[in-house]
């Protein structure tokens, strides 16, 4: 923690807020400048969480204060010595120089519906089969999911098609349930900060997809990865959805950027869903090769086998009769920068 | 809902989505202007959701799709025909004419933190008295709360000074010990789309302090709501407390306009949070006033006895000390636009 | 600047960071904590832009690098050791206790319009009379302002009521024009970094207000201001109206907590415009009082003797008709909070 | 436009406002649903914009006004009967299947940079290059660029590796000077909205690379260009440089999802500026990777021969010595999509 006073704040609030830092038993380094005072909080990453719990920024004679050493920890590229997490999930490798194709239709809405989409999927190549059996709905009467009767016919497809099943959870109560089915368990956007939510799924050492908050920074997304790592469960994968900005143009702003940005704090993997910010699905095949080729390990995108029957977000879900040409120039474009398509 | 077909879509594109409308059992207007053809797909409000489900934006010849109804329905003002909610809390009335001061420490630290601060507050002439005993935090390695000895303590609190008590509930968990101590339970901005819990405590009946999420817009803050109304419990409050933006210099951004914007759609009184947005005391009483004149029903602030050895969010806290200042010049600018600080 | 190396930076790193910061004549404080060093890079004000515009962001073993003093300085409230600068336009305050009520119609649109306009402002008491001769449109198929015709029309308002005159200038090349008529120049949102009009109204001398940037931040219009201050002109009014953000119930998001930053910030007085975020006029009266509570030194409102029959920006002007109801209920908050409207 | 009557608007509204809609020549459908009346005004897209300035959101009764038509005109898709402007400067294309790679220093700072620079540029294959003479700079402190010197060098730069120079313009009189060296003339993202100098670069007839303002929606820089375009310049590059949004670990967030959306909405060139937004160059390279695969018509890229000693924006500009590699890279994916590098 860095404290920066005001100029010329006098010597007694230099020397209050000195005492305030050793207080905690951290140690106070002053630099003094021709304008500005600087004192620099240092005592590890425990200790600076307690200093910035201080409330310093209102003292007498300061002006701000600035935070230093990152707030998270097992997250942390260094916590890996700058390697890179590879998750195994059902013998597919997710991370590394391996890029995951997860798809499936939005919701599962009947036998029909999914195991059809499944075959599509299946039958591309992809990595594993999303579906969801339980929906978020900012509306409380919109349809919110086939609940169990969707868990059984993911399982259902996954006896089918051999494909690992990432499914969301919603509300804890159901999570029993989820474990059951869900050989990844997603958690929404919504949910970010839903720590309850997120310690018990920690506890229950399932892989997680962890989909970044509507206006989440990428430093809160691992901070929220954190509640489930501390846990002991490693197998977490973030994932980059498109965040709300001013532009109406479309559904979200996809931050394509954070792409790089996390591959250097983390070493956990990123995954990106090229279908909720364009909301229309002739702009999610672009979405899908620009996540590959920011080096994204991943994507996680809606694939329907009749979109215009869909219930839900039909207008983003991509025919599967146009998956497997997709697949084929995501294929080509991983392996511009290194990546082949995780496969058993 | 309003489809707008593209510059030159086909006779054939527009009856495919009059089809596609009238399947539902909308009714479809038709307006030919010089450049557009206008559907509008009518049908009361049920219909139109289900017409949103269609993804007719994915259509050939379609442009964009327009929402028009509004889709909450319990929440809006026409549905209380032009009538503000008044809502009694241990005597005191919310809404309306009347400006509710609700005012605590952030979070219950210990006996003697929370008692001196309850005293100051009541003293100073409080409507309900506000304190934390589970805590949100970014981080799991800080300070979650104190938990049941902080309701313990809360209840405490109400018995001595008379004050109706307001205290977060974060997880479902702990729904039945808060339901013990809290006369309204608040639902913090990370849990406002927390749909489950919404429903719970929409069962409970107990009234419900809900804040708007860190980048939800005024309408989902409606629609969220709508999750804790349709369950039969009318006693909701709507809490404006900064959303994010771009500017770095305070917290958040506190969003006043919000005020007369809710107060036009809905009937449900509008408190604002004065404490967290700017995260500074010095910034804390301009935003208070502020709130009241713009019309608000009332404030929920951050007062410690001690801010200086606060726990969490010690630079934002009002000493108990300057409080009664602060409560005079409210009431004097309260009254300017006919509002009175609600007491027994 | 203060930079953060990264966690197992090594002592070359180090020692090259120390180089390149002294290498333009600043002074290299390393403080080494357990897991990070800071390198502080001192030497005022100058030196310190200097050092950001090394890209040592990009050096090998550099986390990041955070700017510790402050990028203004003419504007900066230390720069005036913490008094407030009291403008004088046209016999009226500007600044201190001084509220400066600033109205008239968004544009100006023939004589008949501007001087019933003009009348009802001056009648109500207002401080200064506002309209647009040149105006900003975001469409060229717009209307663009009366241009000349318009000045002169603001001249004979002048000369009718004795109010200053607050206008806007748009292009350079109309600069003389503008300064025969403006009291006040304004310079809008979108010109807020158009600094080759920055510079020549500096050298003009003439007060300016001057609009905050759509998506500018508080720091960003101090710097902006200082384009005009380094010219040698100290009249400069700076003036919150609205940012942009992802809510779209209402045009912009007027960033009330902008005024107690900047009054912390800045010597130089702060004026709200609580039209344009609104857009409609029913929510300008409650912006308006919530600006003088949060204490604001003044507000710019657009009023117009018949808004129905407004060119442009109809929705939003508030009719003569309701200005002096407005003006005493603003009248009695500014009082609160220790100002008076500014008259001659 | 479509006007959307509150529930419960009675007759004489309804019709006051077809009073209103008729008075200016529109023709007023009217669409009585359940619960909402509908106006739509309906009249070409001139009548459009006059309708939308009536203010009828304020009329008692209304609820808010839609947009209909596309508020551009000469920029839109389908004023070039849905073909791609195919550009031709220096006898490099640029649209359609051509990918224009534009590199080149931040700043030409002194002889042997530029040329060295324009060299490696020119040696790697590229399309045209970049330098800037004149610098918009937050701080009047800063280094504004070397003007006329600095169009000099690129004037032989261009004489070297015949290749066309992109340069910005700040300041309408330095509008001829410019003219004599730039092929294209940039226009920076804080003047999308100045208009003056739009419309002279319009009446000029020079290429113009038009960049998107920090916080501008794709429909806002639509329009700028159609200030030039109605000049009969039909010239006219656009470029996403990174939008303004909370999040803080990159300068700006990269809306690359802009470029499938500007391909559908016009006609115009796309180009992408990959260096502003991550701000350091180790994420340049995924950002120009994502904005070819996402079908980009080219990138302007900041690339310097000795990054370290740079002037202004030292982190982000790319090495002379990995531009090439970048370059087989890009060539790559572009081609995934159907793209080639344009050259002569």
């Amino acid at each position: 923690m860095m404290i920066v006073m005001k100029e010329g704040a006098t010597e007694d609030q230099i020397a209050h807020v000195v005492d305030r830092v050793e207080s905690i038993g951290c140690t106070a380094h002053i630099s003094k400048g021709e304008l500005l005072t600087l004192i620099g909080a240092i005592g590890g990453r425990d200790k600076e969480q307690t200093v910035s719990g201080l409330g310093l920024e209102a003292e007498p004679g300061v002006d701000h204060v600035v935070p230093i050493s990152k707030p998270y920890k097992l997250a942390s590229r260094e916590f890996r010595k700058g390697e890179d997490s590879v998750l195994e999930i059902g013998g597919r490798k997710v991370g590394g120089t391996n890029f995951a194709l997860i798809a499936g239709p939005c919701t599962v809405e009947n036998r029909d519906q999914m195991l059809a989409s499944a075959d599509a999927v299946a039958e591309a190549g992809a990595t594993m089969l999303r579906g969801g059996a339980y929906k978020p709905r900012t509306s409380p009467y919109s349809f919110q999911g086939l609940g169990r009767e969707g868990l059984r016919l993911l399982a259902e497809s996954r006896e089918r098609t051999g494909l690992p099943i990432v499914t969301e959870l919603l509300d804890l109560r159901d999570l029993d349930d989820v474990l059951e089915v869900a050989d990844v368990i997603q958690v929404g956007a919504r949910n970010m900060q839903n720590y309850a939510l997120l310690g018990e799924i920690g506890k229950s050492g399932r892989p997680v997809l962890l989909k970044r908050g509507l206006s989440a920074t990428v430093e809160e997304l691992l901070m929220a990865s954190e509640y489930v790592l501390k846990e002991g469960n490693e197998n977490v994968m973030l994932c980059e959805r498109g965040i709300r900005t001013y532009e109406t143009a479309y559904r979200f702003t996809l931050d394509l950027l954070a792409i790089p940005a996390l591959k250097e704090m983390t070493h956990l993997p990123v995954i990106v869903d090229p279908s909720h910010a364009p909301g229309r699905r002739d702009w999610v095949e672009s979405m899908s090769l620009a996540a590959a080729a920011a080096g994204a390990d991943g994507i996680i995108i809606e694939v329907h086998n009749e979109p215009e029957k869909a219930i839900c977000d039909a207008a983003q879900q991509v025919p599967t009769s146009e998956f497997a040409g997709l697949t084929a120039k995501l294929e080509a474009v991983a392996g511009v920068v290194g990546k082949t398509i995780s496969r058993v």
